[in-house]
């Protein structure tokens, strides 16, 4: 997952030569029944499970059972054998095209969303404080391991008392979450009920909607999320945590599934 | 560009609820000629330029000759009418597939990289080490007027002695580059000749390209770059620093357009 370089370091005007870690990112190919859908850049590794994640969040794979085959084809390809029904809504995906001129609020929502197959408001999961707020250091702890390069993401899927389960690094977010959801795919995990996802960076629209679709009831991020991130977590009744750091945190929505976060 | 939301905010087990400010995420659908391309999710504003940006960037428009009229058509929808020309590359793009089956090093770049119509390695701008570490407190300062969310990636254009062009932000750090290559377009100053592009965050081999096509002679992150971004920018001839932190920073391609990086 790393390259080693020499570089030229630079400090108040002195520059010497010196070894570096660079984070390996390299382009992987999804096909999808041979024929390419989409080139991602990626860390190359777990690639099996970036694919499927990818599949299953994008809406193509609708359940484990969509999968026919995955295989990787060369370094940088994973081509992966749908049954018709999945592969047909690849289709739909590349041409699909806006009617509405002029997107706005629950509009905009409804336009790029991925529908999830799960309920995830009625998840009754409940996670201790306590618990949450030790996700990102597991998380850093596991990543020390790996990433000497200071250019990586993660992404751990944790149980509701912050054991670890799956954790994914990769040069991008998106890609970290997709890893992590693809390996839940093979391992026929779906939904993801009762558990915790932690990520290293912000919560986007896009993280919360891959969790959703993956069936996640908490997202925690290190650092803020978006507007339509909250929006789209209010509207799935998902928990949204951001600036987990320390001993705090927020809660953006559904607050009563943290124990310690009611206010008096 | 911010929203107001009550949040809940637990801080070593005490719960509040307090108002927060969340940067604000809206999907943009950008049309070329009446038809979809491409959605993005982005922070609105300055939508013009992202979409005449990233068409620049994404190689469907070579050079401002190929705008006809970009126009606002609703909150989230920009239409940018091009000549036939540019047109029919959106189409070359959208049933582009991979030939290849085994992308590795060079081939792997060939097939995801945009050609830049500009020779940046025989840019001979010469930036003093002093200035460079300069930047990313310009970027911040001006950040901070605007960013109240933490949630905000930011890119800056600046002469060759730190003097600030264009500053632009955005949730995600690619449309804030692409805001930037867009202020470019609509001003005809491509190519960015002598130029520094300071960004937010990490280098990757997708905003180096950005900064290639546009011209830039000198990208500057915060963070880490990846293997392929200093590959590509080795191959494109482009100076490449990252970790430009206080009085610091590392050199990872072309040091010699840097003053103060010469070892001894």
């Amino acid at each position: 997952m790393t390259e080693r370089r020499r570089v030229v370091r630079v400090d108040s005007g002195h520059a010497v030569e010196r070894p570096d870690s660079l984070a390996v990112e390299e382009p992987l190919e999804i096909r999808v029944g041979g024929r390419a859908m989409s080139v991602t850049m990626r860390t190359p590794g777990h690639d099996l499970d970036l694919a499927l994640g990818f599949l299953l969040t994008e809406g193509v794979v609708a359940t484990p059972d969509d999968v026919i085959e995955a295989i990787a084809c060369g370094e940088n390809v994973v081509d992966v054998t749908t049954t018709d029904e999945a592969a047909a809504r690849v289709i739909e995906r590349r041409f699909y095209t806006s009617s509405s001129c002029g997107l706005c609020g629950k509009e905009s929502i409804d336009a790029v969303r991925t529908r999830s197959p799960y309920d995830v408001a009625a998840d009754d999961v409940v996670v201790d404080g306590g618990d949450l707020v030790s996700l990102p250091d597991k998380l850093r702890d596991a990543q020390r391991v790996f990433d000497r390069t200071g250019g990586l993401h993660a992404a751990g899927l944790f149980t509701a008392t912050g054991e670890p389960l799956c954790l994914r690094e990769d040069v991008g977010r998106h890609n970290a979450v997709d890893k992590v959801v693809g390996w839940a795919v093979q391992q026929r995990r779906l939904p993801l009920a009762g558990c915790v996802l932690q990520v290293s960076g912000r919560a986007s629209f896009e993280l919360v909607q891959k969790a959703a679709v993956a069936g996640v009831p908490v997202l925690a991020a290190v650092s803020a999320p978006s507007s339509l991130a909250v929006a789209l977590a209010d509207e799935t009744g998902m928990t949204l945590a951001g600036f987990v750091r320390g001993q705090s945190f927020n809660l953006y929505s559904r607050p009563d599934r943290i124990v310690g976060s009611t206010t008096r």
